[in-house]
Order: C-alpha cells, then structure tokens, then sequence
C-alpha cells in the first residue's frame, strides 16, 4: 500500500486552497512522492473509524504501511526527514527549518484562526464587531515581527524549506481579511510560494475537489 | 560553550512553571544535559540582541555552539533527536511522538490561550464575562477528546516521549481554570508527568528564580 492522506469531501473554503490536506499535498509533491486521497464528509470526520486516525475528528491524516500521522507538522516534518526537497542538509540548518515550523502554527497561525472565530464561531455576538479590530491587531504585530525577520530575503533561512512551506500556508489563510496584503514583503514571500510548481499541483489537486462547478454536480 | 536557554527574569506567573522555558528545562532534565540561563527583562526581550535570536521577542531561547534555535516544540524536538530519554528507538513511534508535540502546540494549545485573551488581553472590555463560558467550552471540547483517546493509558503512546512532555506542558496551562480537574484521566496524566524527577528539577530551577520572596528581594 502507498501513502493516503484524507480531505474533506467537500471544502468550506471551496477550493481556495487554505484546507490543510493542501500543506500535506504540497509537501508530497515537493517530495515527487505519489499519494492516494480518501475524502471523509463532514459526519465520517466525527465517526469511530476517522476518530481512530485522527483524535480530534480533523483532516489531513497519513497512512503508509500501517503507520498512521496526524497534524499536519508533523506529516511534513516527516515527509521532509525522509526525501530530499524540504530540508537542507546541514544539521544546523534543518534543525532551525524546525523552529520556523513550530513558529508557524503556534506563534503565527492561532491569531490567524481567531479571525474565524470572531467572524464566525462568534459572529452572531453583539462583540463581534468591536472585538475585530482587536484580533487584526494581534496579527499585525506578528506580521510585523515577521516581515522585519524576513528583510529582503527570498526565504526565510536560506534555500526554501518546510519551514517556508508551513509558514506560506499559514500565512494564506490571512489573505482573504486583507492583512497579509498589508505586508508587502510578507505578500511577495507568499506568492514565491505559490508560484512553485510543486505547490501549484497541490493546489489545482484539491481544486478539482472541491470547485464549485463539480460543487454543484 | 555548553548550552545556554533563556528565561524571564521574572515569571508572569510567580514561578507556577507555565512560563515556557519550563518545557526547555523538563526535557535538559530528561535528557540529563547540563545548561546554563541567561534572564531576560520584558525590555530586553523586545530589544535587538534578543530579537535577533528570537524574531517575536519570547522565551525560551536556545543556543548551543553557535547554533540559535526557538519556539519550544522545537527545541525539545532537538533534544529528542539527540539525546535518550525522549524518543523511542522506532521509526514509527517516534513519529507519532511528533504528531503529539504539534497537536499540543497547535491543537490543544490555542484554546487554552484564549483564556488568557479573554481574561487578561480583553479582561476590561464589555463582553470579557459572557465570552469566558465560549472559551471554556471550546477548551472542554478538546479536552473531551484527548481523554477519549488516552482512555486508561499511562501515557499517549506507549512509554513517556517528547509528546508526553508537550502535551502535559500545555495542559498545565489549563489547572488554574479549574477545567483540567473537570477531566480526571487527564488531571492524572498530568500529575503523573510532574510526579518524574526531571520535571521536579526543573520546576524548582524556576521556582528558584520567581519564587514571590526572591522576587521581593
């Protein structure tokens, strides 16, 4: 049996590319590893069976000759140990690529995610409003951070790595609010990004899922 | 020069060991490896020298030989990797290790924060008291789940990893909310990780620096 990772059958975002099976894909294809995908509804993501693989009833999930992955970190941290692409080969460097990847899903992406609960989760709130501005702020203070580390560098250390790979992810999803706009640096990083045809496949990969032409079929 | 991580000069907490250096320090201890600290105000964390080793101006930092690492997931990953005590020796179960570590930090560990956003960060604004239950349940929420899925065991995966010492770290966070003792698998699971030698030395290492009477001095 090859790999198989699990998507949702149908996308919130509708095929923008911020579902995180697309960090996973993009990774593969940045590895040349081929993959199967098992699409889960959103009922089978909160079932025993996906439990099982996935503790917290989320995508993406890893499957390969019986050994099982979730969080989507992990999953490229493991792909990138294994084949050439995603981590350089000094030990040194590979081992700060692993910073910038904890940097990016618990110091950059939880603010981020905060845009959801306010403009959703919590959307219905008579705070939701107000509170907005308050949750932009807290972004904006890491972009800043951020963009003042990235200069004018193409990656953030050295050659691209996973840690650009999650980092760009992540920064995706602030996109659609206008922020990551905001930082030009931080938007032109993103597009280098977007702009390798490994991450182009990943992206036209869950696209034919989930667009809303076969949405609507 | 040996190992050098960096700490508050005085803990937000009093010396509760929730400050972050406290994960550094646990798994030094569990590897056995020797470090020294370098105290750092909240103005010197936002100052230059700091800023270059850890570009959102936070604790713990880590420096060994010339190489600069950051954000606590990685750290201990890097400890794990080079040291027993952390990892298991298969392939296959250290990288379910991996997968605990990152859902501690980017799954179980963000709600948690959230309580110090609607406490502290937004403590004075109008809807502080009626967000508070939301926060608290999307807590219970993942907390429900993790203690599905450790049910009766020890540990998260077999023998006590690197997972184990992320995970327990960030539902420490959660004790003086009171909901970590609505679960009690989990409130066990915890002490359990504070009952091992190691995290009692690192405890009182920080305990030693923020405890109220020296910081009275």
């Amino acid at each position: 049996m090859g790999i198989v990772i699990t998507a949702f059958e149908r996308s919130p975002d509708g095929g923008k590319g911020l579902a995180r099976d697309t960090r996973v894909r993009w990774a593969l294809e940045e590895t040349g590893k081929p993959y199967d995908v098992r699409l889960v509804s959103f009922e089978a993501m909160k079932a025993p069976p996906h439990i099982a693989l996935q503790p917290f009833g989320q995508i993406p999930t890893y499957e390969e000759d019986g050994l099982v992955l979730f969080e989507t970190g992990s999953i490229v941290l493991y792909l990138a140990e294994r084949h050439a692409g995603l981590f350089p080969t000094d030990t040194d460097a590979r081992a700060r690529a692993i910073s910038w990847m904890f940097a990016a899903v618990n110091t950059i992406e939880p603010p981020i995610l905060d845009l959801v609960t306010v403009r959703i989760i919590e959307g219905d709130r008579p705070w939701a409003a107000e509170r907005l501005p308050l949750v932009a702020d807290r972004i904006r203070n890491r972009f800043k951070q951020l963009s003042a580390r990235l200069g004018d560098s193409e990656w953030l250390d050295g050659d691209f790595s996973a840690g650009d790979l999650m980092m760009a992810s992540v920064l995706l999803r602030a996109r659609p609010s206008g922020i990551l706009d905001e930082f030009p640096a931080l938007a032109a990083y993103v597009a280098r990004a977007e702009a390798r045809p490994a991450y182009q496949r990943a992206f036209a990969a869950q696209l034919a899922i989930n667009a809303p032409a076969s949405s609507a079929g």
